[in-house]
């Protein structure tokens, strides 16, 4: 029985996504995020800035007192968990593992498809957690770096969006992957313009209730659960207040943002 | 004569299409220029992080004994180009006058369309700088916030380009504009496809020769100018180097980035 808040973050208001299935997950839990606005997105800045971004911000939810922290942010989560979870003493729960045990638990011709940033592709992080789970996977990349700004823009469906998913998606499709894992927080949104590319075999995975899942047992594993029954607060930290910011919030978390600060020096 | 370096800076790499500008119409001067890549884009940042931001990269192009301060960002000329002028007390000079100044000269029916980031259009700063020279002109705003990413992706021609820039641009052609400001430094990498969207007689302006002409002004009749015969320097402090950053600098400078330094704190 613990009622410390679960910090999570992302570079900016996907990550919300994750908080949505954590709270439907587990109502009675309090949550601290953390959204990095000023300087979304990460998915094109050098290791060493997220690394030095992340950490700063993981410091942050450690000293409002949480309990663990999840990383909702996929290029974080590619790129330097490791160095987060060597830093802290609390659990750090990133989304790239429970996405990808969902996948293998899925694929039955084992090959699956990964999408995402730039650095999340590059950094290779779905390969080898998916190789290190089955070696007989076979695994087809693809950056998407137009998804994100299409998505902020609210264009979800369309002429334009579905030319753009189908020029991305067409190396999975010859590939003939019936598994695809969207691996970045913004990706859900264009959920039906991906999908219609494949045939309806193929099965999506949006890691949101796989973390959620995720965070389920490692709260119980370490006993840090909140079983009173009571309903978790939610309480949002920004680094900026930008453009369309209630719209996309609510876009992403599926309810208006209510308790929102703006911090600049943490 | 001063032999001090002009500093130029952008929240990007995009400026460098008006430090090639600058060299070409002024050789023998040196360029100190400051690319924010840690936290581009700025176009869709609230008004306060943009001042903060800029505020210090001015400030930091002063400390490097710059001469004159030119914002090289449609953004950050549009919205706190007043306040840098106000608290620094050498020449500073916005992308949006030059524009403006040059866009006047050459419609002949007034109706003048206007593109740039939302926050660029947001402010309303061409439209007030465009009327405050003539007040018969019509000005017709059009944020296009996908431009930016699709110029950074290299996506420059095709049916995606075109079908993008065929949806923004609909509204500038039915009101028959005759001149087309290209208010964010990205755009004339766009140039082509907006182009295309047009009749012949249209003209797209391109602040990065008419700010250079200011420039050369400015420094003129603050008895600035450096008048040896010797070519100038150009040194670039950068926030971080982003995937792809020597191919896109080189996109927007016409010629590599030889000395290029990262700073963290400044």
């Amino acid at each position: 029985m613990d009622s410390r808040p679960i910090g999570v973050f992302d570079s900016g208001l996907g990550g919300l996504t994750v908080v949505k299935s954590i709270k439907a997950l587990l109502p009675s839990e309090s949550i601290i995020y953390f959204g990095d606005t000023a300087r979304v997105p990460y998915g094109n800045k050098s290791r060493e800035l997220i690394k030095e971004y992340s950490s700063e911000i993981t410091e942050f939810l450690v000293k409002k007192d949480s309990k663990m922290v999840v990383v909702a942010c996929n290029t974080v989560s590619a790129m330097v968990l490791s160095t987060l979870k060597k830093n802290n003493s609390i659990p750090i729960l990133g989304v790239i593992e429970p996405g990808v045990a969902e996948a293998i638990s899925i694929t039955n011709n084992k090959y699956i498809g990964v999408i995402g940033t730039i650095a999340t592709v590059n950094s290779d992080a779905y390969n080898t957690a998916l190789k290190a789970l089955d070696s007989n996977i076979e695994t087809i990349s693809q950056a998407c770096p137009l998804f994100v700004p299409l998505a902020e823009e609210g264009w979800l469906e369309g002429d334009v969006v579905n030319m753009v998913v189908a020029h991305y998606l067409s190396p999975l499709k010859e590939k003939n992957i019936d598994t695809l894992i969207l691996g970045c927080t913004h990706y859900p949104l264009l959920k039906n313009a991906i999908a219609n590319q494949f045939n309806k075999t193929t099965v999506l995975i949006d890691s949101a209730d796989a973390v959620a899942r995720a965070v389920q047992k490692q709260l119980s594993d370490f006993d840090l659960l909140n079983n009173k029954d009571e309903k978790g607060s939610l309480f949002c930290f920004v680094t900026d207040i930008p453009m369309h910011f209630e719209t996309v919030g609510q876009q992403f978390l599926g309810s208006p943002l209510d308790s929102v600060q703006i911090v600049h020096d943490f």
